[in-house]
């Protein structure tokens, strides 16, 4: 399990090469993962009792910022790497519009839209129906990871372009799913926040190929990951360098077959007390019925979500695909209006 | 499955004998449920075709006031059974006190106290700090059905007197658990509510036996049960014209490991939806950890529970059994006020 | 947690008295369980450095055995109180047979019989056709904890008189469940076998009743305990000072919906290694489809099962519960056949 | 939902292009899987009315074999597509060494080998005790998906390098796990046998490489996967027109943690019920635990698995990854014994 190294913003290559050759020299493995703003080192494998004097050490060594020890099995990720929380700027590339999106501060985000893009039609008036009820960002899936084969599995390239079409109109950033390392780069020229599903949560070539981009990713909880499991995950992405991680809790696997998933409230305190990255939570996966999505929405928002992704259709009974767990533009306008009412209550905005 | 035959209030045994014989000539097995307003008749084993003919004819007998045909396996819980919601008035029979609680209405209702009650010095102080925080009902187990019989067990009788003289103090109404149904009739000489823990939700014996109280009783999840096991335990109690049962989500087994139970906050709206009867959410137990006990309460009012009901200990240290997810009163009162600014923007009061 | 003093099967009172003066003069809670060949005393609360010194002083006590100190939260039921197997004779009480039936030998011990007792007719037919088939012992439900209060709740004590019937028929031993704290010594009157169901695994009150019965209990695993749970259920049932505890796993509750419940064929070997005392599994339950019954049979035998407990009916077809999990007679012989060579080849009998 | 049409093994482009052009004159979507024996279609979207009409109609186009309508989600994975069980021959392509073995057949299939590659004397070392000890094939990890990005990731290609020299030298042929779509390629040079592991049985990305690659297909079940969900997955290789896939159960995730998962005995005769493929059991991550293999190595036989894989390292102590669930090759050795005696008594070879 490695030590942390920070370097300072600052550091240079020749910095950065003497961490190295230090901790190469006492037999660690290196884990070196450059972000946009600063390197970081890890130390993998060294021992309890050097660690301690290695680290105060190499606290002298110019360009070091700081050396972390993190008991957690999952180092980047956590509160004792960075105890302030991650805050991600999203702003739509496409539309170059003012302004943008905050994730993971004093302001509750709504994701929403629907499942799937089905046509120009359907994701335009999905798009126009949630700007105009507030939500932040277009959620709408280009490349559908289903149970099935013969179920339907998205519009792909041409999806992404009509996404494209409806970021440009209502100024929305988009969110969309990936699930192969091979399309990312394709996939990230369109979207503005990279979606992995909970499907493809221990897909880790997939994980360490977002993990090289340069847009925000939203993980997806896998249905079955504990939340330390999860937390690793996200250590993938972070590890290539990529700082902008968002975590979505969207329900897990239990016996209960009332609803499709159990969405886990409690991993919402949890996880913002583990983890300093932004959480998000859908609950439309986590409960699979739209009539229980307004009010697990609401719960999300009380127990601290930093926001909430919500399938939207214009008529969901046309849905290709969960339309049993979609609302319709006047019921989530309903949901806002009670979002707001309660983040004014939790001294949070909407 | 049985057609439910709801006699008038002030139907006469007459009435009720003639139903019944004419149910029994068409060769259904009958289960009658006395409460007290009035008596309700299950025909069992009726076929389907045979059911809508009967039940016409019956409407038309003396005393009968409806006949239901309810396609739900579980009868007597269930909404439409009972479209409109069950209110249950709690009042502190030791104290003759003023007032009293109503379980199910426009106010959310808070249970609070010790896990155990372990001494009079302990509970008297514990009663009051809730007291003065604002809790409406004293909670505190005088018989613990604990997993391994080497913890502590509960006092017992002894810890019923502590419970009676806190109320008294106070005027709190007192829950508190049974465990035997030979206990059934000693518990209630002292409870105000009589709770059904988790382990037991499927202990009929002890069901069949609060149905023929006359106090209100509070049943909690069992912890693998679904949504319509917990109902149909509801129903066993119902039957035995008892109609003031109380629901209680306190969390379910899944795999994840951080959590003590996983609380299901899909539960709330679901059971709501499905049931008439009021719903308490538990998440001391549903979390197992006091640093999560705040948010996923705030949760739980969110989501549309009834109120809820949270351990707290003046030294959790101390603490016999539990402590590691029990309030102190300090951070109970601060929860106190959160909720009431949440109550207040969901249009309900606390 | 406690330490476990064994006395001598000799040990006379005063002997007994001695020990409990000295551990209640150092503080100790003691839990004193009577069993028929010898008491165990149980020293609740120890500190771990007193615990050593105590334990080689207590040694030297007249009519002392051993002082056992256990760091597993199950003590009776443990390896380390017991390294060799419990053995268990069990003999029909009614019949006078000669012979019996020894539970936890090198013998496979099979039980078989319908779900529940329906009629005269059906017991003694079914009975003839498992004693035929090479069945030991007969089981047969009379009083039926069923999920709903609508579906068939059992004979009671009418079934339990059909069930002495075959019993002096056929001279097979019987088994039967017991659901009700107050019907432990009637019930007992009937049975050789006492069932605890896994919807009463954590009913304490019962589990303490039928320990102080002086009859076998098997004790069903609950479909949500872990395997330490479940020990320490058993170690309920033995503080009692009843030592003929026989464990059956017959699946647990998970997230698959094609069988019933999941087989938690890991917890053979598992249990086997943690404890002394003999393991049923039933693949009726377990797997809830007929179909299914066979196969997973045969690999609780190969996995080293102390016997099995199968569900068969005359005529599945008409079975008034569990019918779709029942065998067929013949199905149910040849079963036996393919156990019998299984068994050879694992060096065991049946 | 499609139905299946079947192409008789000598029919042309014509006949084929002729069946398409009249299913989509009816407005299905087409599904085209070809495979080396013979190119099936589905048709997508059918109406079940038009279904059993078009379905006789086609039955007498030149070139059909016949029409299979199938009820169950998946299709080509189902007894109801081929009732017959598949049998998959695997040679040591390296070794050019007569004979090969046949999986699915009477036989019973052992795989062995340590969980990862970690050294060239590590693999032969391991090789050959696995062959000594009557093995028919050789496992080892190249590519590692493990939970934490700070875990062994294996030695990659130069395992493979490894795997290849063990095979050469022994004969044995070998499985081993492909992680990214974009290695299939490169795998598939080496590997005798592909491996799907749990953690990427949702990546439908690499499901359909893989069925497109010429190499039988092993498909570990995914940790929360249905057995639905399982076959389903099996389908999207099998639509690529590989139809040499295996399926493994290597357990489930549930609530018991004193094993790493659970491993479903169930599923066994289950998935042998409802699929034609052969089907291997996993024991050694099915339980997690070393002590615990050779018991569920039995079982899994006696319910009826085609084979199972088992790992096996020369110092357990010493392995880089799952050292507590190997067994050493003394072990295995007489697990190998056990399992001979086993299978002969069941009327099957090992």
């Amino acid at each position: 399990m490695p030590d942390i190294v920070v370097m300072a913003p600052g550091a240079t290559q020749e910095d950065i090469d003497r961490v190295i050759a230090a901790l190469q020299a006492h037999g660690y493995g290196i884990h070196l993962s450059r972000g946009v703003e600063r390197t970081i080192i890890g130390a993998i494998g060294a021992l309890d009792e050097e660690k301690k004097l290695l680290g105060s050490r190499l606290e002298a060594f110019p360009g070091v910022e700081r050396v972390i020890t993190i008991l957690k099995p999952y180092k980047l990720a956590s509160r004792e790497f960075q105890p302030e929380p991650t805050v991600i700027a999203v702003k739509p590339a496409l539309s170059g519009a003012e302004g943008g999106v905050r994730i993971g501060g004093e302001k509750i985000v709504v994701m929403a839209g629907p499942c799937s893009v089905e046509s120009r039609g359907q994701i335009l008036e999905a798009a126009w129906a949630v700007k105009e009820a507030g939500a932040d960002i277009l959620r709408g899936g280009a490349y559908k990871p289903s149970t099935s084969p013969y179920s339907f599995r998205g519009l792909e390239r041409e999806a992404l372009e009509m996404l494209k079409e409806a970021s440009l109109q209502t100024g929305l950033p988009i969110i969309t799913e990936v699930i192969d390392p091979r399309d990312v780069s394709l996939v990230s020229e369109y979207a503005d926040i990279l979606q992995i599903g909970t499907r493809n949560m221990t897909n880790y070539m997939l994980l360490e190929e977002v993990g090289r981009a340069r847009k925000p990713v939203m993980l997806k909880r896998g249905m079955s990951a504990k939340m330390e499991e999860w937390l690793l995950a996200a250590d993938y992405i972070l590890l290539g360098g990529n700082h902008q991680v968002i975590l979505c809790e969207r329900g897990i696997r239990t016996f209960e077959t009332y609803t499709r998933f159990t969405l886990d409230i409690n991993a919402v305190p949890a996880v913002k007390g583990l983890s300093h990255l932004p959480l998000i939570v859908d609950p439309s996966h986590g409960t699979g019925k739209w009539e229980l999505v307004a009010a697990v929405a609401r719960a999300a928002v009380a127990a601290g979500a930093d926001g909430i992704m919500v399938e939207v259709h214009p008529r969901p009974e046309e849905a290709l695909k969960d339309g049993y767990q979609s609302l319709r533009p006047a019921a989530f306008a309903e949901l806002m209006k009670d979002l707001r009412r309660l983040a004014a209550a939790l001294g949070r905005s909407l």
